[in-house]
């Protein structure tokens, strides 16, 4: 006879198994997908959802929760963790019919698949009745789950523990001392050249990048990287899968995108294999995940150390393309700093004021106080007072991002968490291990992934966000350490 | 209120939805996934074919079923197939408990990994007790579904309407007139000149395949060719995928293979699209399905017509590869005949003997009469026997297919008789349209493949195996249309 802790794991773990299902048909819509297949892919999510709904609202899970708490205090740690979360996610799914998950999981593939067409042609007409749609299932979602505050219960979702208050808090405090920073830098008659390494083959590129993202530990027996128009991670500790986009006019732009979702896919593959399929063995949320994605990717990947050890390596496989260039000027070609229209294209100093731009107009569109048919000119707006420049039609503007083409409101305040966290862990590795940029530059990255292990991805949703912050920094998340951080790296380099 | 025709045919498309979500689990496993990664893949399938099988066994099948038998003969013609055709599925999968479908597709995932590993190096000893394993839960089905003839079950779901009894008859006949043709054949002072073209570039072979499989017909804005180790074709009407397989050593080896997936694409591409997801929307059976894979392969591709347009093109496009190769030694080798061990590698003459090798020893390990472990013995001692060569190892002995390795039995026989109905066709399609070969020499294929689509592909299952045949051929399944089509394809060019 099964403890209900083991029948709970069971159905979770059967639930996790299908969810997973739903995450290689989303991972091969966005990489294999032929485009005249994808009505029938909408149809198969539309099937599909409700039947991975049903497995995670499983009456017995109830039960078993049920059974669990009439234990009282006589459970183990890891039980208490079990309970709270999936007691959490369970109140929540359990509240929306299968119908509306129907309903939604047709909607965000065809919204997707609306959003590309429109984007190419920078449409927003032709996208704009889908947004409307995909609003109104967010509200009704949260309207379902009995949220006193639509955008709060989106953001919380993402992001376990946070508020819209305390976001608002940290980025006006951010947003205090990154524009005056941001100017000075733009201001700098440092410049780097533009176009510094051109049409290197993709082959070549291919291959380079999985030999970086192998030595910083993305385990590729458990993964793999394809190409997709938007590059993203998805899966768990026993596939995960990363893709990359090559662009002609900018290599580093691929490599890099390969090393952010790499830092998401190690953090997944870091998750305690026994505990797949239940809260131990998830990540705490979005804005832990992105800033593993954005340490390795930024405070990683962009330092000096770590090039001094690539940049040989890749001069010698780039053959000839990198012949004409210094390793200063390549260097400086990473961490240029330019008024920049796209977020994803974006340098890390002005990357958090495009997440502010999104985060202020989504919680507008949200509460209704933004009219859809608004939304392109006040992002241009907004765009202009925050970035410094307009966007020349919607496809740089407010259709470049493709998250609220699938209802992902709230998800994008995840990034510039994600940016702060990262660099709080950076100092917080410097304290235990000082020396620890000097291993990358002889292509070492054990250590720092060691320590991303022990006291990030081994404990799953053992603690909420900022509780997690506090336990391994001794304080909650702080703009102080992002800003210092990025005087540290780009002062010397523009404001010398 | 929707009609009982109406309830029906939601409910099959309901089914047919989630199977073909794990028709793309499969291509997944074959084309994608990391090595890691098999034994949650094996688990996704263990939960989630339940829940395919539920949904076709649903109880509301079974009442629309009644309620249309209730109508009796006040029925249209297409009511009647689906009663006829869903009836006889929903009959047989009602009998099989859900335990027994997680179990079957949980062994299935993890003996074709077992299978894949113990081929690399022969050693049956790994797989064995998989191959066990597959046979008594092919049997427990057959005893399940309440089959007296177990084997004949078998036969009967892949190929509507054919039996053991049938197949030994036509098999006999075909055998009879084929061993001193292959053998005059084989004893031939004509010989193909062995490695003619090696070493193309994978890219433009890539390239070349596509240009051709377009030409035929495959329509790629609803598929894509992908690499696995065993070439396949998996899908409906709305996505349909192949695969190939490139051989440094062998380049028309990979080029018929995708001709060969592409004939099983265009049947599935060129079924009637309102009807997917009902048995009108379904391919016959699979030895039907097997006559437009070869037919386009051998028929077609393999003509002197064909290669009369296609000849300059891959000169060019493989240049310098094919500089030193004429035009009648590409075609001869294209057309080699030699005693050869590996079905997927045989030419078309002895193909066949490779199947009725298949038939014998798999009716024989299903009856009994055949230990296991005696079969790479029997294997190899009927391979002498048929084939006149005897494996050096199991590896191109009884590990070579991957049939057996996910409880395929009843399968083999599909492509011999599959290889008499397409010779069928052929004369068939001559008879009306008498010059179509010279269609193929200016690259023209629509005639052709508009005839297959009417009076084969758009018919779907209304008619039996053998009853297609009837209707537009006049006669059942004849080997004499192979038996003719193999003199006078292979006479002129070896028995001059």
């Amino acid at each position: 006879m099964p403890t209900p802790a083991e029948t709970l794991i069971a159905d979770l773990r059967k639930a996790t198994l299908l969810n997973s299902i739903a995450g290689i048909l989303d991972w091969d819509q966005q990489v294999n997908l032929p485009p005249g297949s994808t009505e029938w892919r909408a149809r198969q999510m539309e099937v599909f959802s409700p039947l991975c709904h049903k497995a995670a609202t499983h009456p017995r899970i109830g039960r078993s929760l049920d059974a669990l708490d009439a234990k009282g205090e006589a459970t183990t740690a890891e039980e208490k963790v079990l309970r709270r979360c999936a007691r959490r996610d369970y109140e929540r799914l359990t509240k929306l019919p299968a119908r509306f998950v129907a309903q939604k999981a047709l909607l965000d593939s065809r919204s997707f698949q609306a959003w590309s067409e429109a984007k190419k042609n920078g449409d927003f007409k032709k996208f704009a009745p889908f947004l409307t749609k995909e609003i109104t299932l967010s509200r009704k979602r949260a309207a379902l789950i009995g949220a006193l505050d639509p955008y709060g219960e989106m953001i919380d979702s993402f992001s376990p523990g946070m508020t819209v208050g305390r976001i608002e808090e940290l980025f006006s405090e951010l947003k205090a001392g990154l524009v005056p920073l941001s100017e000075k830098i733009l201001a700098s008659p440092v410049k780097a050249k533009p176009d510094l390494i051109r049409d290197v083959p993709t082959e070549k590129q291919l291959s380079f990048l999985k030999k970086v993202t192998a030595a910083l530990g993305y385990d590729y027996s458990r993964g793999r990287v394809d190409v997709s128009e938007h590059p993203f991670s998805t899966g768990n500790y026993f596939d995960n899968r990363i893709t990359t986009h090559f662009k002609q006019d900018n290599v580093i732009s691929s490599l890099f995108s390969s090393i952010h979702e790499t830092g998401h896919a190690m953090y997944e593959q870091g998750l305690p294999p026994e505990w797949i399929g239940t809260p131990l063995g998830e990540a705490v949320g979005m804005a832990v995940h992105e800033s593993q994605s954005r340490l390795w990717e930024n405070q990683v990947g962009r330092s000096r150390a770590f090039w001094k050890y690539w940049e040989p390596i890749m001069r010698r496989e780039f053959s000839p393309h990198l012949d004409a260039v210094s390793f200063e000027e390549l260097y400086l070609s990473i961490n240029e700093v330019s008024r920049c229209l796209v977020r994803t294209d974006s340098n890390e100093v002005t990357y958090n004021l495009h997440v502010i731009l999104r985060f202020e107009l989504e919680k507008r569109l949200i509460d209704g106080s933004l009219q859809i048919k608004e939304l392109p000119a006040e992002w241009n707006r907004l765009s202009q007072e925050l970035l410094g420049v307009t966007p020349r039609n919607n496809t740089e503007g407010c259709l470049q991002d493709v998250h609220w083409a699938t209802g992902l409101f709230g998800y994008f305040p995840s990034y510039c968490l994600g940016n702060m966290i990262a660099a709080q862990l950076w100092y917080a590795v410097h304290k235990e291990i000082p020396a620890i940029e000097e291993d990358f530059a002889i292509g070492k990255f054990d250590r720092l992934l060691g320590w991303l292990r022990t006291h990030v991805h081994c404990k799953g949703r053992r603690l909420e966000t900022e509780e997690l912050l506090e336990e391994v920094t001794g304080e909650k998340i702080s703009p102080k350490y992002l800003l210092k951080y990025l005087s540290e790296r780009y002062g010397p380099l523009y404001l010398r």
